[in-house]
């Protein structure tokens, strides 16, 4: 079960509103001009979407200095690996594990083979440094990569040495990179540096970027690739062609003009991080190991393996967390939190203390 | 180049409004409830949408008497069309010539080999009985059949005799039909008759229907694919989980709930198209063949071949009509028109008369 299935929630603890913290969105909704644009542009709804999203590109363009024939928008950054991933037809992906399930769903809908990458909790912090022959090994016969970075459930960051090491490995051996950076606006500063800057001089490169995360629009859906142009144009013949509906067009374009929410955002979820790790430690649950992170989400191991109890106890209390049992090669028993705004992880200090009281007692 | 691409037009022709004909849409816009029902819902944009939209398929399910489990729902019809076709991988298809241009697109895009059913500027009207050996050889080899019905660009129905044998025959030689019924709700009560009746007895039998034209939503993207309940859980794999908006939810609940909306479109249709033919035929264009239709949309036939002139003219005007050229099949010179209210459809007499009196003067 992926996060963020409120419905199912409903039926199965009867509530009917709850502390969502299954799903990683920015917890403190889209930029200020986001509801006006969806009221304004609620009229257009009766025309065709542009199937080229072009007011959409070119604020992208803008904004990220990319140029726009090297942006391809979506309905999602889900929709958008369906249709490269059948687009490309790979012989052999390797993806790394644990991670987002849908690279591999969208790998084995082609019949593509899978090889595994194992990162474990620890995510990409495993590789202190490069190891050519090993990196050979996970790369044999495959013609696709899949990256993520900040990582899927770890919020581990890609060092940039191995990501180097990693994109000229990949061209000397023909391999693609699909390098899904959804999570990239949610790390600080210091560490935050996308991977787009190496697009000019690396054709087998492509930067999957999503909207929906951090401007908090996963209702509407909008993802975008960056590639070059020609690969890009290939993309076209295995889609839709209106797949960007109009109201996350102009979503999208409002979100990306208020210019303070970034920074806003960032400088929010950093405190709410920091309080909840203070917390949590304070608290010394002996059954419980929460793992560090860049972003807005958090793995949280269950040493003595009653994780499944233990959702379902904060789902009675009203608050979801991310089962973790359904990501292959996370060894151990873990439940994934996303970071929210500091009295929601109050809530979650607290259920997890009625629980563990109740067992400790 | 498809219908509604209006920024398109616009860079064109250098205006900024347009009456568009180019696009089949209901001109009478969405029901009332569907504004409501997105203002309402825009709050749940901060939410992922119910990857099993499942209020939406429980109202269709009672507004079509269908079982629940047997309705998907797709971002618009051609997201279903690429989705079932990615999913089957038929070896040979065979389409309709002319016809909707994403049928090909999308079994090209699985490598599936074309076979075609000429049927002309006639539409169905072409088939007058039922000849067993010329539909064994158009679906020699064949997995994959498309139907569509009423037919764009014809506007003609295939008669229930002729779907009757066809049902039959593709059953016995074990392929597929995917019937587009994306233009039914259009059709007078007489003749309107939903192939979904046929489901229960034919397992190889899917019925494509559309939420986008009948209830003016095409910018929110909206489609339905009926077809037994294990064959659509089949197709659940090959496509993004989330590919349907919250938006989109919300407004299609609301658009069924609206009874009298279906009459009150026909009705108000079914006037503005006999005027317009009424007013066609008293204008005595001696270039121009008006061709009969049962839909919201018709062919013109352009006789002495200037099609290219006239839709410039005509988009100078403000006027934009759906240039046939980019239709394989269709021999001879046709523009498509929409049938829209009678001012707009007076709108284009007068631009049909101003340049054919210029051509005649």
């Amino acid at each position: 079960m992926h996060g963020g299935n409120i419905l199912r929630a409903q039926k199965l603890y009867g509530l009917t509103t709850f502390i969502d913290l299954s799903a990683n969105i920015n917890p403190f909704g889209p930029p200020a001009g986001v509801w006006t644009s969806i009221q304004q542009g609620m009229v257009d709804i009766v025309n065709y979407p542009d199937p080229e999203s072009c007011t959409l590109r070119n604020a992208l363009s803008k904004h990220l200095e990319i140029p726009t024939d090297s942006i391809m928008v979506g309905n999602g950054a889900g929709d958008l690996i369906f249709t490269i991933v059948q687009a490309l037809k790979p012989k052999r992906v390797a993806i790394p594990l644990p991670t987002f399930s849908e690279y591999e769903r969208a790998a084995r809908s082609v019949g593509s083979g899978v090889s595994y990458i194992p990162l474990g909790a620890e995510g990409w912090a495993k590789f202190k440094q490069w190891d050519d022959g090993l990196w050979r090994e996970f790369l044999k016969d495959c013609d696709l990569l899949f990256l993520c970075s900040p990582h899927n459930p770890t919020g581990s960051v890609l060092a940039k040495d191995l990501f180097e090491q990693i994109l000229r490995l990949t061209k000397e051996i023909g391999c693609r990179i699909l390098f899904d950076e959804s999570f990239l606006d949610f790390l600080p500063d210091e560490i935050r540096q996308s991977t787009r800057t190496y697009l000019e001089m690396n054709e087998h490169l492509m930067v999957l970027y999503s909207l929906t995360k951090f401007y908090s629009l996963p209702g509407l859906r909008l993802g975008t690739v960056f590639a070059h142009k020609l690969l890009l144009a290939s993309f076209d013949q295995y889609r839709d062609p209106w797949s960007v509906n109009v109201l996350a067009q102009h979503a999208g374009i409002a979100a990306l003009e208020n210019l303070d929410f970034p920074d806003d955002v960032r400088q929010k979820l950093r405190e709410s991080r920091a309080l909840f790790y203070e917390k949590f430690k304070r608290c010394g649950f002996s059954n419980l190991r929460l793992w560090p992170t860049s972003v807005n989400f958090a793995l949280i191991e269950v040493l003595n393996h009653t994780s499944g109890e233990l959702i379902q106890h904060l789902g009675r209390l009203g608050i979801l967390v991310r089962d973790c049992a359904s990501f292959i090669g996370l060894p151990g028993d873990f439940i994934r939190v996303a970071i929210k705004d500091i009295f929601v992880m109050q809530r979650l200090i607290e259920g997890l203390k009625t629980y563990y009281f109740k067992e400790e007692q």
